[in-house]
């Protein structure tokens, strides 16, 4: 198949890379030239203008930040687009908004497909866990795609418009949940009880890797930090949220569905931010850091 | 080696096997009669007493419910330790009763190590993750041993009297809050905004545990429970509580570290008990019932 990428980031690169090793022909546009540069160096067609991109391929895959951008993009490439062109939405859309692009593009005869797009950068490795609203006639025609892209298993057709992006939201929102229970227990461990013992954090969340009923991939990431350091003196505990964790709280607001330990490991998150957070906050933030990339502050003493 | 073991229910049961397809001679005491002929049919040679237990065995693992019991085994065995004996205590005990024994028993000369226990029913097939605290020259005896019951890599002296049962019991707290945390997606994507559409918590949990960032072990056990059942009518939100995620809370508080997660996931049980609870804790209750054969209530109506 020939897909464009447009956005060609840390996820778009991750994305097109599986695509290219899957057999698949990628053309890819992105303003950065450093991001084209190691592109291409991945085997992808750089084009020069979005709208080349809705030119040259009938599968288009956006990969750039939610928000206004994807309006934006989408704007550039509707001149080109064709009937049963299929757009898919990769990033970390408002569901609601999803669900306005895919009419919007409909009443052109365009096809789009919000995909909840999960595994962070580990992701270019072991494949991504691909969640994916909107036809099923679309979906079914790009199964070759996701194939490349997921990990095996790794996607499924969701629902219908809005659907993906919306199990994207509540997926992130548990995420919230699973990082903020893991810190506070070894926040526990490192000044609990046997604080003047100093228990070995990498070996005791090793150990948990192993046989426990809490092993996981976000266990397996906080052992990493820990084989590295302990102390996590360099670090600020203040940690950013990118907006799912809050759509998942409002939205079960809303319609009045109890979220209480997702609510409070956003309330945890905007807490930090004013008090530099804690011990529990440094290992949120540095989680986040391994696998999605995302910055952490600095401790400033 | 020659393993003594006083208590055969469900995870003593499965400890015991583990050892016997390791190559140990197991010895073993409980007082129902049934779990000594399954015991038996398994390999290991049943005695009749406790205090027989501890003549016939140097090494003698109790795996009964935790608070006066041990106590109780513990004086039983007493008068037939010898210098150099090692107990295990593989149950969930209180790290601080524990930190108590080792030096009852210490006075005799007998070491006593606290071994956290994880991996639940599962465990049997795949190993357990054993946390343990106490003399570190007991412990490297004993490798052998632990070789055999623990899954690769899932043992390790954690520190002192009482640290492997302390950590085991932050392991629950941190067990705590990840139950709740996915449970509140699940209850989220059933019945909020696309509640009408029926989406399938089986599918999506199969495309979580292929590349997701929330992959773990208590999302497969998520997934089997909906493969079998998403509409949980049979089930009460009841969840019980068996007392660690309790001290977990209470270790935390008294030494001023925030647990809010923790904490919050405890008191959404302590409610449930009162309320009836809602689909996210029927899930909670059904993934106790997963790993660790805890039994749940039944719905009233």
């Amino acid at each position: 198949m020939k897909l464009g990428i447009i956005g060609l980031g840390r996820m778009g690169l991750a994305i097109a890379q599986r695509a290219v090793q899957g057999g698949h022909e990628v053309i890819g546009f992105d303003f950065s030239a450093q991001a084209t540069e190691t592109a291409q160096k991945s085997g992808v067609s750089i084009v020069t203008s979005m709208p080349e991109v809705a030119q040259k391929a009938r599968i288009i895959w956006l990969m750039v930040p939610a928000g206004d951008t994807v309006d934006e993009v989408i704007e550039q490439i509707l001149p080109n687009l064709q009937t049963g062109d299929i757009v898919i939405d990769g990033g970390n859309s408002k569901f609601t908004d999803s669900i306005r692009r895919y009419h919007v593009l409909g009443n052109e005869n365009v096809h789009f497909l919000d995909c909840g797009t999960s595994g962070g950068l580990r992701g270019r490795d072991v494949g991504f866990s691909l969640m994916i609203g909107g036809d099923e006639s679309a979906y079914t025609n790009l199964i070759p795609l996701f194939t490349a892209i997921a990990a095996p298993q790794g996607f499924c057709h969701v629902g219908p418009a809005g659907s993906g992006h919306y199990v994207k939201m509540v997926h992130n929102g548990i995420e919230y949940g699973l990082m903020q229970a893991y810190a506070e227990g070894f926040h526990l461990i490192k000044d609990g009880s046997f604080q003047e013992h100093n228990l070995d954090l990498a070996k005791i969340s090793n150990v948990w890797m192993h046989g426990s009923v809490i092993r996981s991939f976000l266990l397996e990431l906080a052992h990493e930090i820990f084989v590295a350091d302990q102390e996590l003196t360099d670090v600020s505990g203040k940690v950013d949220e990118s907006g799912m964790g809050k759509w998942t709280v409002e939205d079960a607001e809303q319609l009045k569905i109890p979220l209480s330990v997702i609510q409070k490991s956003l309330d945890i998150r905007a807490q930090s931010q004013k008090t530099g957070g804690n011990y529990a906050t440094k290992i949120v933030a540095l989680l986040r850091k391994s696998f999605g990339g995302h910055s952490i502050h600095k401790a400033t003493k």
